[in-house]
């Protein structure tokens, strides 16, 4: 959707460092954010992949005029070099090599570093603020990559729709009334929420305005009174989504965002605001307004997580529509791999993505993709983040093992599954061992009781036992939380080795996904979905969502204990039971054979 | 060692209260520490329980003209109401209703709250200073409860011993040089330490001034010039202590503690200290002259954590001996205990604690007991910190489960272990079960592989799991670490819930202690202490140093799995290979018939 990865970049760089000399800035700091924080960003907002070739989802730049540092997480480092070659670009380790130390480190007495107030939130933006000693912060007003960017997309305009209660399972005037009365519970004024998925699921809508995600750009001012400003792009409005919203929400065009707050802002209120996913605009503001800046994880974020009655009944419902679609893949890879092997025109990476898109496209209320599908063979499954070409000609061969990561955005919910295959008894050396533990591993996570108050960096490890008896490990989070018909990717809860101190409750929806990753030889990965539920003695446990048998050829049966092998048998048992009449005969065929007991 | 815990506390509180008056203070904060902020005080420095008759090991009373609150953790929740009868006393949980908002709620405008700045550290001072918005924090010079105190016994006099390079295995230079240089690395000019184990480790001596512990009361003052300043009594010095100190050490009085960090600070200049451990007064003495106070987690805590080979054959040696001690007393205690009761005689708590500190009395290198031993029959045991009185009549019976957490300081380390006992085939309701998980859980947790950069919040729960499957649980850590020669409870290494962020490294001594309680029945706990050790493929793994049998009578075989089974058979038989020729012929033939396959 960009420019490609080998695209010249130094004009670019130079226009850009010609603009800072304008303005008398001798750095600009550039992130991927936009004004919402979310992980996907409309091609509007491409700005870090514009200037710096780099595409991946988390990233920051600083541009100086001796270089422009990039800095990435470990996902990214290897990506990074490649996309932004040396030596217009020095590389960087996102945290160990965090940013503001490295600016600190370079930045000369007098030094004016610019930077857009509504793409870095103030936790980012104190950071900066402590280390760099030297120079001077300096609000930009009007970004400079957006006054040198030659045809730079135009902002998205994706139409709002309701979301009807049928499916949310809670009306708008009961979410805010919820919220108000939490603010007033904790003596707050006013209320600024600026993350797209937490108006999504506040005001019962859902937009179109990055891929993937079914959210809006937007931003919500709320009053303890009750009123609600919602700053919008009437444009983007479909014509029934002013009948549906309570009356006390009034739409703003949102470059009346800033101002409002401005204007509500009382010298002595308090103003929550979201430190971490909030733009530092927002921060100041209320400060220049006299008002109280109150930080604050948003409520928003916790009570989306914990999904009502109705929302999980959609995200059930969603899942046994999406196993469908991948049993009918699964049969359709089992049959295509050596078919088409033998007729020497190998099915690709590429294709396969296609395939599990339009056995989705089949099935009543799916809408589009939840991400980019990873489908990769062989080696590619061992870069986590792999994603294909258009142009892709990589093929899955009945010798390579395959994985595939993918998932559907439905009327009623969100999807994601992974699963890894292979066609043959011929598997890289060690697979198969691997593959049994990674199996051991999601067994070990998924059928675990634990009780309230357990937070996922506790049981992270219980998952990873099973690799590391054999001194293996991957370096990855075990879960995420995922949104209700929005973001695949939804905090606060996680399952993950850095602290998290969320506790995980009845209601939240996580994946459970170990994996293991050999470089240039293989990638195996297992991921279901399941959301938390309470049982009998007040213990909590995972109820699982997601139906696609898990693949046993691989299993080296005799490693598994007795509890391991009875699982995946009534696992993949209930597979065929709870799709069987929904799948193709073909597809019902293979569930039967796939599905046998080991 | 005090006063009868129902002793009238009313005229003690009275005389406090009047000197309060006396020098105008509303309140007055007193906690448990004394200024080492050590597990265990001077019979001098017990002034909480002096004031209040509560005896535990962590509380903090804040005394005002209406009342005395108590705060103590779950622990001791009980054992306070009982020690502390209202309407002297009023009770409050110590995390759960923090002192400093419990006084930010009582104190009223102009209320002077009196502290003792020796007592408390920046990090507790820090958080009255922040809560306390309607009085002001003064600082008193000398403890008012001092002032009252009658027969106050006399600061503690313990002689102080050279400890032998061949048992500390790294020279006291070569100690202060590391510190040195990793002052200079930091950028510091002094450091002050005032825990005595710190204190103890670094310049190789060894004390007596509080119970198990063999710790000096001190304080010392580095310069990075590699000056170190020591000040303690020199009464308590054996001869031997000044030629054994390379002559950079200079002894001073104690009382010259603070004035001469005052002296040696100058305007400037960088002194760390530990924010969590020291006296606050040290922090204010730094600002006061003018120095840069930089709080910085003890270097010495996180050095002493790691053993030394020499250190570590220590430990694995006193092992040994106190292996030897605990099988003679479980001996003993199999023949006593039905032998007793037939005589009308039986056994009491206050015997067996008394039979296994003899059996160690024994053995050679033995000094000392490293803690209270807790010996508790029947529902005596679900109290986890349950204690013995010198008039205990309590009897153990064939018929009571019965637990014994006893350890010893030897000559060249220290022990601690606990192990469950029932002696017929009478047992409470759901012991066997749970006994069982027990092991199942102590198995799970001593048998892990894990990867560098583990912490120990990131494996409780593989511990708890076996207990989870059952709904039970313990509400107390997994592991603590353990000091060679020194404290018995040693950080910054631990197992448990609570975030820790230490990695778990090779030499690190760890105990691993899953237990269950059930309240007035029973309790179960089996303790071994650890070492870190470094596998062939640099995973880390537990290397047992307790030897003493796992009692196997109590065990559901059936529950367990292959390899749980091979485990506890395979090390009850190495407790025998590895005592045996130690053991008398009793000792011998009981562990023979008690380590017989199961």
């Amino acid at each position: 959707m960009l420019d490609a990865p080998d695209a010249n970049k130094a004009p670019i760089v130079a226009a850009l460092r010609a603009e800072m000399k304008a303005r008398q800035l001798d750095a600009f700091i550039l992130p991927r954010y936009d004004a919402h924080q979310a992980e996907y960003v409309a091609p509007h907002d491409e700005r870090l992949a514009y200037v710096t070739g780099f595409t991946g989802s988390a990233g920051l730049a600083i541009i100086t005029m001796d270089t422009v540092a990039l800095f990435v997480d470990g996902r990214y480092v290897v990506q990074a070099v490649n996309q932004c070659p040396k030596p217009l670009f020095s590389h960087h380790h996102l945290f160990d090599d965090p940013p503001e130390d490295w600016l600190a480190g370079v930045a000369q007495p007098g030094w004016q570093v610019g930077f857009d107030p509504m793409h870095i939130p103030p936790t980012l933006f104190d950071r900066f603020a402590k280390a760099v000693q030297q120079g001077k912060l300096v609000t930009v007003e009007d970004n400079p990559v957006d006054r040198i960017w030659v045809n730079q997309p135009l902002p998205p305009v994706g139409e709002i729709e309701p979301f009807p209660v049928q499916i949310s399972g809670q009306p708008t005037r009961e979410k805010i009334d919820e919220l108000v009365s939490w603010m007033r519970a904790s003596g707050a004024e006013l209320l600024v929420e600026t993350q797209p998925d937490n108006i999504a699921w506040l005001l019962n809508i859902r937009g179109a305005d990055v891929a993937f995600n079914p959210i809006p750009q937007s931003f919500v001012l709320v009053n303890a009174n009750g009123s609600v400003l919602w700053f919008v792009a009437p444009s983007k409005l479909h014509p029934d989504v002013l009948q549906f919203l309570p009356e006390t929400v009034q739409v703003r065009a949102p470059d009346e965002f800033l101002p409002a707050v401005k204007k509500q802002v009382e010298q002595g209120q308090s103003v929550l605001f979201d430190p971490a996913f909030s733009p530092v605009a927002v921060r100041a503001t209320i400060e220049k307004a006299g008002g109280i800046a109150q930080p604050h994880s948003s409520f928003l974020t916790a009570r989306k997580a914990v999904k009502n009655p109705v929302e999980l009944q959609g995200m059930r419902s969603c899942h046994i529509q999406d196993g469908i679609a991948w049993v009918e893949f699964c049969a359709w890879l089992a049959a295509e791999v050596p078919r088409r092997s033998e007729a020497g025109q190998p099915v690709t990476e590429r294709e396969a993505e296609e395939a599990i898109l339009r056995f989705r496209q089949r099935q009543p209320g799916f809408l589009e993709q939840s991400f980019n599908s990873i489908s990769a063979a062989g080696g590619n499954a061992a870069m986590c983040h792999y994603s294909t070409r258009g142009d892709n000609q990589v093929a899955i061969r009945p010798g390579d093992t395959y994985l595939l990561d993918s998932g559907g955005q439905y009327e009623t919910g969100t999807t994601d599954a992974t699963r890894s295959f292979a066609f043959g008894p011929k598997r890289p050396q060690g697979y198969d061992r691997a593959y049994t533990a990674v199996f051991q591993a999601f067994h070990s996570i998924a059928t675990l009781r634990f009780p309230p108050g357990t937070q996922g960096h506790h049981i992270d490890a219980i998952c990873r036992r099973p690799l590391w008896d054999l001194g293996l490990d991957y370096d990855h989070g075990t879960g995420h939380g995922v949104g209700h018909r929005l973001s695949v990717h939804e905090h606060p809860q996680r399952i993950g080795k850095p602290y998290n101190p969320v506790d995980l409750a009845p209601g939240m929806i996580l994946s459970l996904e170990p994996g293991y990753y050999e470089q240039d030889s293989f990638g195996i990965r297992i991921e279901n979905l399941v959301e938390i539920v309470e049982v009998d003695d007040g213990f909590l446990t995972f109820s699982n969502l997601t139906w696609c048998p898990i693949q046993t050829d691989m299993l080296l049966v005799e490693m598994l204990t007795d509890a391991e092998r009875e699982w995946i048998n009534a696992y993949n048992q209930r597979v065929v039971e709870t799709l069987g009449s929904g799948l193709s005969s073909e597809a019902l065929a293979w569930s039967k054979t796939a599905c046998t007991p080991v």
